[in-house]
Formats: structure tokens, C-alpha cells, sequence
């Protein structure tokens, strides 16, 4: 099974007054990640996927576990795989890490759908073989 | 059952490309109601914990669904109740609407800690009371 | 001259490691000001400039002074005026206060443009006659 | 004159119902720029600035001129460099681009401050000097 890593630092930014991460941050970071697995790994950047195909991927579910906390200046690694790919639905799975130590696991159900009526619309052909393509690769 | 409800306006700075709510935002969005709730239901807001008490209430776990997207100016409800007061950990439920429409739901468990060591600490006595009153209240 | 105030809460959302607003958030208030008064002053909400007008009303300059750090739980108030009515160009003023004392003070130049072309565009009678009423009126 | 020099993506969460940069987010991108010359040029990370020394440097004053629109996925060059090094103040000029197109300019001021008392501290000895072989280095 492929896995998909990046790397992310903790920012001022991401950081409440206690000094770790906001959770709701972490989201942004595993969106970060799969905007990169788009783009780097499937050939299929999110700027052509709006702007040209006026197709995107909105959530639908998402369930998250934070095993501890991140604070600013940590360097997480962020590890996407694909746990299903349905018709219209990808469920995606994201391990984030600090040298080793678990940080927060999040899977999510994202939906392929036609930006303009923001119906859902099958995972076209070209899209899947890619999808299929790196789940079933060498990582 | 109780339930704490505020209102919130979809932003320009919550929006994406597709004109609807970027998912993160709508974890900042429960995460402001319940700063409300804790400062106005149940007077004890977030700078009194943080500053002078040294607590926080980091999450552990959230699920959420997305049944409809926001878009920009839309006003939305956002309904807080208590789901289970356990020892150190809060499970709190949101729902999320547009005139009636449903639109987000989440579940979040929280956990009482020390801010200094980041350790897990019981809910102590008086605010284990304000949260079963406010529970078990009209509303 | 007229002043549009309106009032916002310091959130744990829009604070850094040292307890204070993290200052890229203070422009996230002052956006949410303009919105709040095209919306109830001029009664012309972003939601249909971009929707229906494909108007938009991008930045062209900013300048700024912090005076004094913003806590978590304060509560703001942001008083907005109008500086110049241009061609296209529209001038404004910004100040940030919590119980008079001030903490921002901003000025910005936002351009009318057409959304699809990002040409600016001269602001049009209806809307100009709307900012000259506000600036002249009783406040 | 020494240029420190990053890049940065225009991501999803960047863009506003236009398709490009929502203008705070820039504030963003510019203040992770420091953050990585604090850390990989100067060797002294805002960490460690923060949590060892419990020093900050809150900003004082900013201004900006936007000159282009940058679009999702964009890749942003950001080039740092000093203006002027004062007593406790630090004088950053900022240069935004895409592909050497500018597209937003800015002057910062921050002062070096107690995060304790929040009062301006001078730049210490240490601090001073790698400002100074920053600006003064072949770059």
C-alpha cells in the first residue's frame, strides 16, 4: 500500500495560548497535504480540478484522534493513504508524527462532485486509474 | 435537555474558491460557541481558566458529518448540548443549521488538564455543578 | 461623518503562543467590520456583489499601527469611516479599541473590480450614492 | 544587502470566493517567512525565543501595497530583508512574487519585547550581531 508523506511545521500561527497546536489547524495541515498529493503524486493539481474541470472534493465525514499535543517549531510528518475508493466517495486516512511519536490520525469521506450544481458525480476514469494507480504502487 | 444556541455569519475569510465554507472554519466556528457557552451559560469563560487557573480543554476526539454546504453571508445556528460528563473528559455535541437546514454535526470529546504539565485532571467540584445544571436545566 | 461601529471578541482562535492577538487576525476583524457594514449600513451584502454583480473589492493598500496587545476575551470595538470616495478606489479607516483604550488603527485602499476580468471598474451611481450617503449622514 | 528567500504555495485555505488570495493570508505567509529565517539564518528559532527566553517581538506597525492577484497553487517566492536595526526595534522589508511578477510589497516594524511585561527590551548583544552579519553578508 502507498503512502503519501510531507512534512509541515508547527507555526506561530497554528498555536493557542498554550502554546500547541489549535486543533482545528491540524485540518488545514492534512488539506495541505492532500493538495500536495494531488498535485505531486496524482498529476492533478486542485487549481486544475476547480478551475478547468469546475469539479471538487467537499467533506462529508471526518473523525480525528489527537494522542498529543504539537507544539511550535515541531517538524510533523503527515502520511496519507487511500483506505476505499467508491464511486463518487475517496476515503482517505492521515497519520500525523513528530519523530515518530503519534500526534493526531484522521480519516475522512470527501466526495467527487460537479462544482456548478455541487452534485455528486462519478470518479471519472482517468482519475481513478491514477487513484488506483497509487494505492496499489510501491509507495 | 439544555442547549446553548448562537449564531454565527458565514465570513469571506471562512469561504473557498467554490464560494461554501472551507471545512476547517466550522471547527473554529463550534469551538467560539463553545467559548460562548462556557463564558455566558456557564460563567466561566476561556481567559479565566487559562490565565488565572492554569486549565485547558484540549480535544481527544471529534466526528463530524457535512449534509449541506454554507455559503458566504449565510447566517447559521449553532446548538450546543452536553452528550456525557465523565471524570476529566466532556463529550459535547453541535448542531449546525441554516433557517432549519442541517448542515454540520459533530461530536467532540474534550479532556480537563493542567496547562503546565498537560495532564489530564478532574473536572473539579464547582464547575462539575455548573455543567449538570446547565444540563439538566429548561434550556 | 458617520462611523460604523461594530464589536468583536477576542478569540482563542485569533491567539498566539503569548495570550495576545497574533496581528494578521486583526485584519480578519476589520474584514468582518466592511462586510457587517455593506451589509446593514449599505445595505448591499458581499454575498451579491460577488454573486449576482461579479463585483469584488480587492485590497490595494494597507497600513497599520498596534498600539496595544489585545487579551483573550476582550471585547473590541471596530469603528469604520470613510476617508475618500475615488473613481474606483475606495478609502478607509479603521480603530480598534477595548473600553476606549486603543489597540489598532488602520488605514486601507480597496479597488472595485470586475470579478471575471479583475479590471477595476468606476463604482457605479446606486453604490456611490450609497457611500456618499453614509459619510455625510448623521452617523 | 543580504536577501533571506522562501516560497510558499497559495493554498486552498488562502483563497476567498474569488479564487485568490483573501489579503490577511499574505500576513500569514510573510510572518512563516520570518519564522524560517529566525530559525535556519539567524539560529535563534521563535521556540526558543518564546519558551527559553520568554522574549517576542509583537509588530508595531505595517504597511503593504497589493500589485497582483495570486491564484490556488501559485508558488510564491518571499525575499526578506532589513531596513534598519534599532535599539529594540527591527525594521523588515518584505518582496512578494510569482514567477518574478510582483505581487505585494511590505514594511514591518516589531519591537522586542518582555513577553512577561510586554515592555520593549533592548535587542541584546548576541541577537544584534547575527542581525548584523545577516544584513551586512553576501547574502
Amino acid at each position: 500500500m502507498s503512502v503519501y508523506t510531507t512534512m509541515r511545521t508547527v507555526r506561530f500561527s497554528h498555536c493557542d495560548p498554550a502554546g500547541i497546536i489549535y486543533y482545528p489547524r491540524y485540518f488545514d495541515l492534512i488539506h495541505e497535504a492532500k493538495e500536495d498529493w494531488f498535485r505531486y503524486a496524482l498529476k492533478y493539481p486542485f487549481a486544475q480540478m476547480f478551475g478547468e474541470r469546475r469539479n471538487g472534493f467537499p467533506i462529508a465525514h471526518v473523525e480525528a484522534d489527537f494522542t498529543g499535543p504539537s507544539r511550535l517549531g515541531e517538524d510533523l510528518t503527515i502520511a496519507l493513504t487511500i483506505e476505499k475508493i467508491g464511486a463518487s466517495a475517496l476515503h482517505l486516512h492521515y497519520a500525523v508524527a513528530c519523530a515518530g511519536e503519534p500526534r493526531m490520525e484522521a480519516r475522512t469521506v470527501i466526495v467527487h462532485v460537479e462544482l456548478d450544481t455541487g452534485r455528486p458525480v462519478r470518479i471519472d476514469d482517468d482519475l481513478r486509474e491514477r487513484l488506483e494507480r497509487f494505492r496499489d504502487g510501491p509507495g
